[in-house]
């Protein structure tokens, strides 16, 4: 008998067969002894269908009402989930985040939780029943304002970490249309194998760089306040993978918990959701970039990868990457500042994406990196930029080359014979990687030239705080 | 300058055109000087496809858990129509029910507003904003927990006066896809005509009755608190229909204001969402329609026409009409109390429907029920039930012949050379119209036997209390 969350994302909830099996599951938890929390996220594609609807008004609504209309959806969605338990036979109640307690600050869109009030979701459990909260949303509490907040996409990851956590709850279980998390994406690479085991760090790296079934900021929470997560299929019964807290004496859980060889790189992510800004010829002044970045931030706009070039004297190119829904917002304020700042120009590329290997023995084996460059040069693909810390290595490519790029890396890391990492000859690349201080937390992101391709803009690059004053993951995604 | 409430119903926000044409129009009357409050309905089906998506669970949804799905319509027309208005440059905010201060019972899906509390909305019109309010939903204040709560079908409009009341509103205008209140329904009478003053008494009878273009219980805020009310289409510029204070004096607005001769009937109204239930052989003894009628009232069923029959000696028919949609509640409701009372039978018919007259003059004129009982034999029409109200007079007739009966008594009174009332022999109905007390401002419904047709229950009929407890209508309707 313990305290269990469950989170169902949208597709599992996305109509009345899938609601009614997920009720089942849910009273099935709740008769095995369990007290029982269940987040769940907007039905199917509810969340696109009213952003569009919004945007068929105008590409720039007030953030506020999109909060307001967005949460909507999960509401929907916790009425339903709630009547459908209630044919079952079991006490039930619904709660919008607001009543279920979550708070939030006010940054519409992409709220952070700032609070979680678990006293009525533990009355309702005291009487018995089944707590259904909605995900993704909170609400602010500014003078008797109660103001609806989303915490952007994904957020019902974090609602479920961040109750779990409030809770003590035993087991935070997050339900979504895949079995677990994969080495690679198995629609891209069939040979890809489920992760029984992985660390929270690792496992925000590839959260971070693209393998979407996790937010990133949920993972965060768990890390922090230690609250395994268990990622599986809500269409199966099968065990999924299990985000917890491993150190590097018993590996990630891919090799070492099962008595196999150690495993240099867990899994191999891709994110075509990137976009590639350049700025050309800023004057290279002390503060340029702290003013660019600064601005982003102000709009809370994700940089990732950042790479600066000095190609004249006085002057540097700024090339950086963010999310492609970003890229209007982004546009605009850049434009505004390198207009201040009396840039030459401003170029956009929406035909990037970014191929990453996430891992936590790699620190220890400098030949990693390298060997996923050659891997990558082997396919004949170009490298624009690169980035790594400790535990990862990632990449910007041309959109085009992604599947080709991924297979090959998982060829060469995680499957059977996989050649591995190149353990001799360390290449500027290479060495880059190592030089990232294995002792800290949260290294910030790097940026270097390969030796081996030829990025268009990452000669003489210099790393850069890709976020001033914003907590972020080794890439900066968030 | 002055405050004007402005009530826009699904149809008038059903898609971004319209959308757009409603933000046109809140932002003119703002530009003209005033200050301005919006309430919204769902847009288009919107709550008709919830209401589907909960019945595809079960067909006896938990309210509680309804109210919380179907509150999410309004939000996201709410939060649109800001999205509409901050495109036309307008500072704007929208609010929950919650949000603007809408506080209801806790008689979820059928809540009623006991308090409006006005400063978040006043404060923001200070502001300099346009205000919008979701329509149709409220909170409960219980403890500290904030249930949201519907007020049920055509509650925006009830929002939008219980608004105005509290925020002393110049005027509260009721957009809607119709240009007015008409003297019968002009999809079914071509010959209908617009009226352009009506009291609060008679539009709260035509309301009842059946004329869906205001809900009953907002045209009773608007006369409790005497907010003017004008009900106009979101699709023109034409002048709609003012309801307002009318003495008898003045007349019903469509007559004698005007200067054209004393119109006795306002309008015909028909209402096909009718079911009847009998209650076979029920034992003849004090506080049977008490028991029932509790008994249905206590799950905020409304019982409408209500007919008692002695047919034996210690037993008695009991014969009443409830709407269509209660009828599956109610229904279980009657045959556990009928099986507790004894009764022999439980008979429900769904093919019944009402048609009715209204007319503030109608109690001066005895003639005037006379008359269209007259005008229903003449069709051949068989009249099963009469109920009468010192302003309305209605009768139930089968569902299949109710456009036949509809445009002809629109004929009898209300088109050129209309013979109207029977001056002359007061018949038993016309008596009993005439007996209830013209000083009284509701009259109990009353059941009486048409001498000129032959109802099929309502031989011997008594009086009963149609809703022990509630306030009501002449027609007991609400």
């Amino acid at each position: 008998m313990g305290l269990i969350v469950q989170k169902y994302g949208g597709s599992s909830v996305a109509n009345t067969a899938r609601l009614r099996a997920v009720a089942e599951r849910v009273v099935r938890t709740r008769r095995e002894g369990h007290q029982v929390v269940v987040v769940v996220s907007a039905q199917g594609d509810t969340t696109d269908e009213l952003i569009r609807k919004a945007h068929e008004l105008t590409p720039n609504p007030p953030r506020r009402e999109m909060d307001m209309l967005l949460a909507t959806g999960e509401q929907a969605s916790i009425a339903l989930l709630a009547i459908a338990i209630d044919c079952l036979g079991e006490p039930v109640v619904s709660l919008t985040g607001g009543q279920g307690g979550i708070y939030t600050d006010n940054v519409h869109t992409k709220a952070r939780i700032t609070r979680v009030r678990g006293d009525r979701i533990l009355r309702e459990l005291a009487a018995g029943k089944i707590v259904i909260v909605a995900g993704f949303q909170g609400i602010t509490v500014e003078g008797e304002d109660y103001e609806i907040t989303t915490l952007g996409r994904g957020g019902s990851d974090t609602t479920a970490v961040a109750l779990a956590a409030a809770l003590k709850a035993d087991m935070c279980e997050i339900y979504t249309d895949v079995t677990g998390v994969f080495t690679a994406d198995p629609r891209i690479v069939p040979q890809a194998r489920k992760i029984p085991v992985i660390s929270y760090g690792e496992m925000l790296e590839m959260a971070s760089l693209g393998a979407v079934v996790l937010q990133p900021r949920s993972v965060e929470f768990g890390a922090v306040y230690n609250v395994p997560i268990h990622v599986r299929s809500s269409f199966s019964d099968e065990p999924g993978t299990i985000v917890k807290e491993l150190t590097l004496m018993n590996g990630n859980g891919n090799g070492t918990e099962t008595g196999e060889k150690e495993v240099l790189v867990t899994g191999v992510t891709h994110d075509t959701n990137v976009a590639k800004v350049v700025l050309v010829s800023v004057p290279d002044r002390p503060g340029v970039a702290a003013r660019i970045f600064g601005a982003l931030a102000a709009e809370r706009i994700n940089v990732d990868m950042i790479v600066q070039t000095t190609k004249a004297e006085q002057e540097t190119d700024l090339l950086f990457t963010i999310s492609r829904d970003d890229l209007p917002r982004a546009s605009e304020v850049v434009r505004r500042v390198a207009r201040e700042l009396g840039a030459k120009d401003v170029l956009e590329d929406q035909t990037v994406a970014k191929v990453s290997i996430v891992g936590a023995g790699m620190v220890m084996n400098p030949g990693v990196a390298a060997a996923m460059f050659q891997a990558l040069a082997d396919c004949g693909i170009n490298i624009q930029v690169i980035s790594t810390s400790e535990i990862k290595v990632s990449c910007l490519i041309d959109e085009s080359r992604v599947v080709e790029a991924v297979r090959a890396i998982h060829r060469r890391f995680l499957e059977e014979n996989a050649p591995g990492p190149v353990r001799a000859a360390a290449t500027g690349a290479a060495a880059t990687t190592a030089a990232a201080a294995p002792g800290s937390a949260r290294a910030t992101a790097s940026t270097a030239a390969s030796s081996m391709a030829t990025p268009t803009a990452a000669a003489g690059s210099t790393s850069a705080d890709p976020q001033p004053g914003a907590t972020g993951s080794a890439a900066g995604t968030w």
